[in-house]
């Protein structure tokens, strides 16, 4: 229903909002400030003052168009990322703040949604994974593959990094933008089996839906990520990790159990990463641990990540 | 779960989508073209290629964020308006382009809005009001009632306009707007009855929760819009309008019947706009016939107005 009062006065916001680009979040979006956002972002979620929501669908047809959304109750900001499945179009993601309830920046583009799936990685990385500085195994050389090790140098000395594809020249192009942009030792795996071995922290980000790697692999201590499929029927990580991993964490345990089906380590006792990030929760206990994060994608942590580019931008 | 190709390119839009304010809005958006798109969209609704789900809701604490979303299958355009319930703020109308699957257009204010709305009540006059120029009655000098003019201009002549607030300065400054920028002859009624009788088109424009009018003032023929409360518990027209009109027609079916209170005409036979828009429903079949259409805001029309505002930039 349309509220109408009597005599209402037309208002207009005093800035107008920010229209940025993937161009403009490459510039301004350090992988420093994207953690930084990330981490209090994450803070906040365990507090209970980041409002993430399942997410909103509205079915048009052949598929729907999709809204995370969030809010985060510390620094007054709300908003949304919006998503399509049936044509892949470019996503947005809106900002406003309460203060002065005006709409403060619009971000389109893929950028921001990455360096912010990254960022949520490079923090769990840094709560799970043993101290130091860490030899990394990376499964995919796509955005997502590049956004966990963009942002991993935020929080570690990465100090060797192996790179496995199942095409040779996507690892031997990565490896070589790996070394120009971000000043890593890095190179193709010979193997799965090398990339996964001998790993202070594995990282899956493929979209397969059988295992990429076997869990015996992994050394003593080894923390893994995985971003990709996770579900009991299709996975890219070995079901064997389920007993062969001691610590587990996901960023959202609501959108963990929330998917249709079951995901791989139902019934596995789950931390999740916000009460880590706020100090009230062990992570790892032991050097020798094998530690498993999740990565879901908490919702809301968008909003938080283009706040910190507005601000980011004066 | 996010979706990881190996080897994943990086997409870029061909063009910058467009950044439009409300300026840009009242600049490039006429009353004509504003009916035009609604027309056209509501035709869409009834052939069923207009996709307008139901409101996707996000709740944020003391309030939600709200999407209306639609998809044009015939003109290949999708997008939503985004609204909160907890602070009022700006309003945003995102517009996709599916032949290329990028962002066209980003609006934000609150001039769109309510330009579609205003056209929706422009239509459902000209298909319901008796034929030829129109006195017309007006309750209510908000936003919604000055687009209600607004858009009634560009598709009846508008002959003699009378205008009802509960504050008469109120009153005065929108009949002085309305001389100035449409061009329409207009004064403040002197009482809710004068406003009422032996007008063509009367519109209520309140959020009034009793009536602003009774039915019996209503001359044979009438034709009446109602935009603010029609429920059975508050309404802002009278009971007995459920006795006097003789057909009754509204934008969406769907939405009418999904709020959680009953509307006020529950149990009348109800016709759709598009049905009307597209010939296949007879609407005022007298002269004489009191007719009532209650204006709901038919989802995904926003889209069709913002691609008509891309188009008049282009």
């Amino acid at each position: 229903m349309i509220t109408v009062p009597y005599g209402d006065a037309m208002t207009t916001s005093v800035n107008e909002p920010l229209l940025l680009s993937d161009a403009d979040v490459r510039a301004h979006l350090s992988a420093e400030r994207t953690v930084a956002a990330i981490r209090s972002a994450l803070v906040e979620h365990h507090q209970g003052t980041l409002h993430a929501p399942a997410r909103a669908h509205a079915e048009l047809g052949d598929g729907a168009l999709v809204f995370t959304v969030g809010r985060l109750a510390g620094q007054g900001v709300f908003g949304f990322r919006a998503y399509d499945t049936f044509v892949g179009a470019e996503q947005l993601v809106a900002l406003w703040s309460e203060q002065d309830a005006s709409l403060r920046a619009v971000v389109h583009g893929r950028e921001l949604g990455n360096r912010r799936t990254g960022a949520i990685g490079a923090v769990a990385a840094d709560l799970l994974a043993k101290p130091g500085p860490v030899r990394v195994g990376l499964f995919g050389t796509g955005l997502q593959a590049w956004t966990q090790l963009w942002a991993l140098t935020a929080v570690r000395p990465v100090t060797e990094v192996l790179v496995q594809s199942r095409n040779p020249a996507n690892a031997e192009a990565f490896a070589a933008r790996a070394r120009a942009e971000l000043g890593v030792e890095i190179r193709p795996a010979g193997s799965p089996e090398e990339a996964a071995r001998e790993r202070d922290v594995v990282i899956t980000a493929t979209n397969s839906s059988t295992p990429v790697l076997e869990a015996e692999w992994l050394a003593p201590g080894t923390h893994l990520t995985t971003l990709g499929p996770k579900f009991a029927q299709h996975h890219e990580i070995p079901v064997e990790l389920a007993e062969r991993g001691e610590v587990f964490c996901t960023d959202s345990l609501a959108q963990l159990n929330g998917y249709p089906d079951p995901h791989l380590f139902a019934g596995k006792p789950m931390a999740q990463l916000g009460a880590l990030a706020a100090g009230d929760a062990p992570g790892r206990t032991s050097a020798d641990q094998v530690t498993v994060f999740c990565s879901v994608g908490l919702a809301g942590t968008e909003v938080a990540v283009a706040a910190a580019l507005v601000e980011a931008l004066g």
